[in-house]
């Protein structure tokens, strides 16, 4: 067995001490926070704390001998890296491997701990069955009772997201969850997502890095009066343009005000399961669903719309003036992948109205653009060196939305076969963000259409090619997305981001990505009964000529680019400096058929 | 309320006297009989004796005063025509609606008879659900007993489909359904499809018409005993060939056989309830899943690959002749849908090989194109016109292979907008017979493939895009098939049709079918773990090429037309007539780039 850090350590021990004093022989730490915030603030990160790892998804196991780390593929060699010194296996993060775990090691009428807040109830509703007599014994705050040091909760203040970034009134949405619960004869509405409650309130905060969100519960009764539960500046009081509509309470008090719910309460299916165990105590009727929030957020109104526009070339300028600047420092040499994520920072930073990277920016170059989720970390980083291909997926928070974009540029030297498969990833790319389909089309539906031409030279991503994207909110925003799983219907209004890439495993990665919001074709075709979506791109940075083969584009294709090009040049060219117009001349300059 | 035809109004009444005898307030006559087969033999079409309509999907539904009949979308026109005259309502063929039927017409604690031999169990538990306090009472033979001019159940002989076209013997294949019990722990398996039957004893017959099969019902031992139940003509023994391992009774005595039936015993999901009453009587054990006998049936080995690649090049013969001998009878004008089908008949028969059409042709001039199942029947019938698109869809069983195989002609003029939708049909065609996939796909992942050009002109087809085909079987056959709904995944040795559309309502039909089928690609891809399949393209028919506007097509599409049309003229032109050699060297002459 492997001796653990001692900070490790000395955690783990005072983890089974409690245990021992609860009568517990396991217990489960999730990646997760009450409120389903993304990505979480840090006196969330409780695995993080107790094990090391620092992902996105995973969980951990601990019983009182043996510790395991259960995580997905994306994070197996982060996950074996930052457990180096450690006593945690790990494992494949499926249910099964984690109750198979939990059998193994927990007697067999022995008890299991869970944190309530942190599990959704269908959650632990699969892990139960098949535990046999073990039983899960709910304790608040198992982790945060022996973490000393835990951070504090975050108290940012609540600022507006007026109305003419959001395009609608903040009555307006609650008046439509008012009629979903008269629809659905409800006396109140349970939101237990902080986006969504952001959504409905036309609220932001800075709770958390990248997203602009506070944490935050909330319910509403049938008559549109909300209750809104979040941690203010301390000595604060809540905002008065909130309206006399919303009651502000601490979140703190949540639990004890979904109490003294009654009627019929509707709860998201994603809800944890102690909000649901709250509201059995009162005997509250539960209908549960879909968040309802969740579809009416992710289509966009013509003023978010709008505002992406204004965003995406607010963007496309920082790009321009970063990919000027980066082939001047390539030629340079010496470019290190952090000191570009840097100066691209820097670059977004110029506008006013940006705010902060939508995500932890991806900079990666030669085999580290192979990892899909790699992050700059001192261990790994690696200059841009010639014959590399550098990858950088990055994206702002700007007041009026959201961007997300990724370029591939080739550093010194060019390959043949870097040429080949970008140009295969920008064909489908293109076949996308072309594309037409009839209204009613699952993601699934689509999704083929973006590898194919990859899959013609048997390759392929292993990711989905792509995902809906928030306004002025989460970058990552369900329900919408494109992959070979998703059943969620495209619709009219939603973003979404369309990114087809390639991976040598060990030599490169290659990523293109756009978003692009979903329209009604126009105008219809006559006597067809059904109306055809199609893509409106956003994203206005020019791809990489020197990686493209037009051999291989066809004429419509070529056609598509050079007019993509001229645009991004006449959007771009008066916000920009001489060097990134100069640069810029070079770089829309038509493809020759 | 309409009159009833003097013959449906007699019936009708003979039926309603019966239910009172019985005490039952109505009863259910779906489109099915007792072992899947398909089409259904003439003393099976009990609906269409009881109602007259002749389409081969629906349910009819008789009360005391009422009559219904539930069709698909695909039946409305046909069953609007043949219902015309009787008192039947036709109904939007959905459980939904059938059960609301009755819950309006029979009382609350009223009785509902049901032939069990007609419905899958899981139907009658769906059926039963919402019915409230109404019971179902089985009646054997509800229609069978009143219909006193039923012709006589078939009693075709058993002929052997040897190894040499099997290419697997049935010792193989029933020592694979003893590894299946043995790995599940079963005493013994009833196969209730009379294909998956024909499949494993490498038997066939000609109780019906277009696939060559026999009515039978099987059961085979943990120790591989077979059970083969099936009326021989009248005085016959069974024949030697079947060898000790089968043992043959009448097809009557089934139900009787099965109540002998002890320990764990498989049923396929898509059992008659009347089996799965008969094995709880014995108290059984029942295990449900897939019919073990559909997925090995659907992938072929290589000696059936070998027969459907000989059966296509009889078949290719077989069209040129025909398409040929059409285009000197268009020029003189007058020629008949039926003439031309039989025409084609008669070509077909011409090769040794042949059988019988896999299908009744579907020979479609005109606006009787954009009729998807459209049949000729004199109320309808057209001469092929000047201006029309001819749409014809056919196929034959030969001893080796079943083929099935749609073109699209121009009768006289050609009209721009005819030339456009054909050739975006044959882009689409082509994209799918030249695509790759990675393995574990389903249907609906490559299915966008075949419909995107069509999209890009907001044009759609309302059917799948493909389906599995029998060897020697059903010209349709689970479970592979290429739709957006399919989530069965390709695997190497199905085959597949291939066949985009589009309807202009009113006005003209195009469809385009080749059969083909899926293989590994060859050599895999260096690094890539996973293995990626491909068809190989079965049919030899050339492509019309007035219908072609060849600057629409890339380059690629054009090389593959070209060698197509090579291939073909190549493989087919020794065994033709000089009228067909002469028409396939202008039909498959390079198309110039």
């Amino acid at each position: 067995m492997t001796e653990d850090m001692p900070c490790i350590a000395s955690r783990l021990q005072t983890l089974r001490s409690q245990l021992q004093l609860l009568d517990c022989h396991a217990c489960l730490v999730p990646v997760a926070d009450y409120c389903r915030s993304f990505p979480l603030a840090p006196c969330e990160r409780r695995l993080e704390w107790l094990s090391g790892f620092s992902g996105s998804a995973g969980m951990g196991a601990v019983s009182t001998t043996k510790a395991a780390l259960f995580v997905d593929g994306r994070y197996t060699i982060q996950a074996r890296m930052q457990m180096r010194s450690t006593s945690f296996k790990i494992l494949d993060f499926r249910l099964t491997r984690i109750r198979k775990w939990l059998k193994n090691h927990v007697p067999s009428n022995g008890a299991i701990a869970i944190d309530a807040r942190l599990h959704s109830d269908k959650d632990i509703k699969d892990l139960k069955s098949g535990l046999g007599k073990r039983k899960i014994v709910y304790i608040d705050q198992l982790i945060d009772n022996i973490w000393h040091d835990q951070p504090p909760s975050p108290r940012s203040a609540i600022f507006a997201h007026d109305v003419e970034y959001a395009g609608e009134s903040r009555e307006s949405k609650i008046d439509k969850l008012v009629h979903f619960q008269i629809r659905k004869g409800l006396d109140s509405l349970v939101l237990n997502d902080c986006a969504s409650i952001a959504w409905l309130l036309n609220i932001r905060g800075s709770d958390i890095p990248h997203t602009p969100i506070k944490h935050a519960l909330a319910t509403v009764s049938r008559h549109g009066l909300v209750t809104l539960c979040v941690n203010l500046p301390k000595d604060t009081a809540a905002p008065d343009w909130l309206g006399q509509q919303v009651v502000v309470r601490p979140f703190d008090e949540f639990d004890a005000h979904i109490a003294e719910l009654s009627g019929r309460v509707f709860v998201a299916d994603t809800a944890r399961h102690r909000i649901i165990r709250q509201l059995r105590k009162t005997g509250a009727k539960l209908c549960r669903g879909s968040d309802p929030c969740e579809m009416l957020k992710a289509i966009k109104n013509p003023v978010q719309v709008a505002g992406f526009r204004n965003a995406h070339l607010r963007d496309g300028v920082a790009l321009a003036e970063f990919l000027a600047w980066l082939d001047e420092r390539i030629a340079a040499g010496k470019l290190s992948e952090s000191e570009a994520a840097l100066q691209l920072l820097e670059f977004r930073g110029k506008s006013v109205w940006f705010r902060e990277s939508s995500f932890e920016t991806i900079s990666a170059t030669g085999s580290n653009g192979a990892i899909i989720h790699y992050r700059v970390v001192p261990d790994t980083e690696r200059k841009l060196s010639d014959g590399d291909l550098y990858l950088v997926d990055s994206g702002g928070q700007y007041r009026d939305g959201t961007t997300d974009v990724t370029r591939t540029l080739p550093v010194g030297t060019v390959s043949p076969d870097h040429v080949r498969s970008y140009t295969l990833v920008l064909r489908g790319l293109i076949a996308l963000l072309t594309a037409k389909w009839p209204d009613k089309s699952e993601g699934r539906a689509i999704d083929a259409l973006a590898r194919q031409f990859l899959w013609r030279e048997q390759c392929d991503y292993a990711h989905g090619t792509g995902h809906g994207v928030g306004h002025f909110l989460s970058v990552h925003e369900g329900p919408a997305n494109i992959s070979r799983l998703s059943n969620i219907p495209l619709k009219k209004g939603m973003v979404l981001s369309v990114e087809p890439g390639f991976y040598a495993s060990g030599e490169y990665g290659i990523r293109l990505e756009n978003l692009a919001v979903v329209e009604a074709c126009q105008p219809a075709r006559d006597g067809q009964d059904r109306e055809f979506l199609q893509f409106s791109n956003l994203t206005v940075v020019p791809f990489d000529r020197r990686l493209i083969d037009h051999s291989l584009l066809s004429s419509e294709e070529l056609r598509w680019l050079n007019d993509y090009h001229a645009k991004t040049r006449t959007s771009l060219n008066s916000q920009c400096s001489p060097r990134a117009q100069k640069w810029l001349q070079w770089a829309c300059a038509p493809l020759k058929t």
